[in-house]
């Protein structure tokens, strides 16, 4: 008994594209072995093998002489024969990296910006910043891509921001072609809470079906993995969980216009507000992470309320999406155990046995590395993908 | 810029299942037309031609004369080479048909039954009827498979219902043991909900990639495509509408334990308990919709409320997954407009343009068969599957 719906790549061809994925498991094979394993003809095998190490994805990894007649090359894929480009931009920093076809940093720092000076500027910085980092560290391989993480909606197939509401400047304008003219590359751009989602998947999880990764910090955002894939929706809308009604928020108005959002109550800023109204000073996520790791109660309390009305939402997307895993992550996150125990307080008060009988509920794996990992991942994906890789060898 | 996420199958393989997976368009091809597409040695092409006519899936679809030197023969997918076999089962009647290999049904009717008769009483009707259908419409072509819908939580990997609380004497019982009793086939059992949103999508809706079914009648309960396949969760529960909690249902109890509950507001029975208390007699789902499409004012206006009450929930929905189609069914939706637009004013009111910018809400196009249509869908994609096929063909 199996899911017949798991297989939906092009039928018939066992391309370059579709040897190299099998290659990609790190495990050394003879031409015979790929003759066998994939029914190609070996005149095949031999063609798109070649095709392979002209582009250096493929190195021959000596001789196989176990079989006891000639001594036959065994061949492997090689992980450093390119590098991705990787950046996650927030509002005012951003995190960059380089790194190889398995998605391990080479290279990486940490930038401060404002998003606010405008994508050429801030594309300018990060592309100046690659380019350094290769000088600097003597990094000679290709470049197969270059994947960014922006702070806002993003349509994922032409990679232009789509009315993100902190990046002044940035609507509709096209990231992939500023960025080609330093890089002419592929240039892939999403949302940062996909990529962190996708970069916690890809690094700490591979292994989960389905899962959800939350971001709780200036915003409250969430990235979907359906079916070991991004679901990113019709137009990479998908995840925005802080412009839900949430049960507690009443009237409360929102920054969208509407009232009773969850941001309004539970982000990084509500919660400071409602300290502020208790006579404590606090304006951000950091504030009041800082406030509760000094041991205040009023401070603990508050983080704790924000966290049950994060897992009343998420209450509502256990019953739809049944995941194995929540992944909670972002600045409020760093709280700790206080946020996470309210959101499971309410995920257990508000779900059927039966969608919490597996579930766990757990701190973010990769911090403040989610990101740019999810970016280079995304990268790594798209370049070896058969689809792509097969017009690039033509 | 496209997605490099899109293809899972496994590596390296042209084998038999790829092979007709290739030939399922309808269009007929030569032996050397298949090797140009597919890159496999002639001889190989050859030989899983051979395995395929020896299944009966491929047949010889004469010459083609067309290239002046000797005629070669063309090759085409037999869509009538094998049967499946497929119900969907409610509490008091199921959908039973037989279908090729298109998911056309061949024969269909629809019995009526008692869920509470227990899953032998009950297995051993849908196999007498299958059996029985086969011989009255002379169908000969060897059954590729059953798929089966059952109105609770399935176990998709077993097919064993979980905990479903209509369904007494079924917990956790072997569904594809029993129905292999008398058809020793590949046995799929899935929840109705799960095969009404395949149904819809595998034949009204084909090209959609992230959709939501959503039924409403004696329960509410939805399926979700992402990424154009089923997303079925961690333990097959995802689509549960029924039990997030209601903006507008305060205390009011739920059969589930809880209070709050979208069901305990806007299934038919509560629609109707309503109509009740307003000395309007009514208890069922039909009762209402006779109410309605005989002009009942009072009626009319409950039935719009339950789909402000749906579309709230719908908008947390449309938040979280961003889908470009919502298909509304179930016995409820019968009453047409009214209910669609009470769903239609809530999802408006309370989501972010972005996500609603593209987003169609229409009633169900399969009406009464998308179930059993999805059963057959289900059944097909897994008999057909290159990983199914291929094991049987070797």
């Amino acid at each position: 008994m199996q899911d017949g719906h798991a297989t939906t790549t092009s039928p018939g061809s066992t391309s370059p594209g579709e040897l190299l994925r099998l290659l990609r498991d790190g495990q050394a094979r003879t031409r015979a072995e790929l003759a066998t394993e994939t029914g190609l003809a070996r005149s095949t095998v031999r063609s798109r093998l070649d095709a392979l190490m002209d582009a250096g994805l493929v190195s021959d990894w000596g001789n196989d002489a176990t079989t006891g007649g000639r001594p036959a090359s065994r061949f492997v894929f090689n992980a450093s024969a390119r590098v991705a480009l990787a950046a996650e931009v927030g509002a005012t920093h951003a995190t960059v990296a380089v790194t190889d076809l398995t998605g391990e940093p080479l290279a990486s720092e940490t930038l401060t910006l404002d998003i606010a000076d405008g994508p050429d500027a801030v594309l300018g910085l990060l592309t100046e910043t690659w380019r350094r980092m290769r000088s600097e560290h003597a990094i000679t391989a290709p470049v197969a891509g270059a994947g960014i993480g922006l702070p806002g909606p993003v349509e994922h197939s032409t990679g232009k921001p789509t009315h993100p509401p902190i990046m002044p400047g940035w609507n509709g304008y096209d990231v992939p072609a500023r960025v080609h003219t330093e890089f002419p590359v592929s240039v892939l751009v999403d949302n940062e809470v996909n990529l962190m989602a996708l970069g916690e998947h890809a690094r700490c999880f591979p292994t989960e079906q389905n899962m959800i990764f939350v971001k709780v910090a200036t915003g409250i955002g969430s990235g979907l993995i359906s079916n070991g894939q991004l679901h990113r929706g019709d137009v990479g809308a998908a995840g925005d969980l802080g412009h839900i009604l949430a049960p507690s928020a009443g009237e409360v108005p929102c920054r969208c216009g509407n009232s009773g959002c969850l941001e309004a109550v539970a982000s990084g800023p509500a919660v400071a507000a409602k300290l502020r109204t208790a006579g404590i000073e606090a304006q951000t996520s950091t504030d009041v992470v800082s406030l509760v790791h000094g041991g205040n109660l009023t401070a603990g309390q508050q983080v704790r309320q924000a966290g049950r009305d994060i897992g009343e939402v998420l209450a509502a997307v256990v019953s739809l999406f049944n995941p194995s895993l929540i992944v909670v992550g972002g600045q409020l996150a760093q709280a700790g155990e206080m946020l996470l125990a309210g959101v499971r307080e309410s995920i257990y008060r508000r779900s059927l046995p039966l969608a919490t009988e597996h579930l766990r509920i757990v701190p973010s794996q990769a911090g403040a590395n989610a990101g740019v990992l999810g970016a280079a991942a995304m990268v790594v994906r798209h370049a070896l993908s058969p689809m792509v890789l097969d017009r690039e060898l033509v």
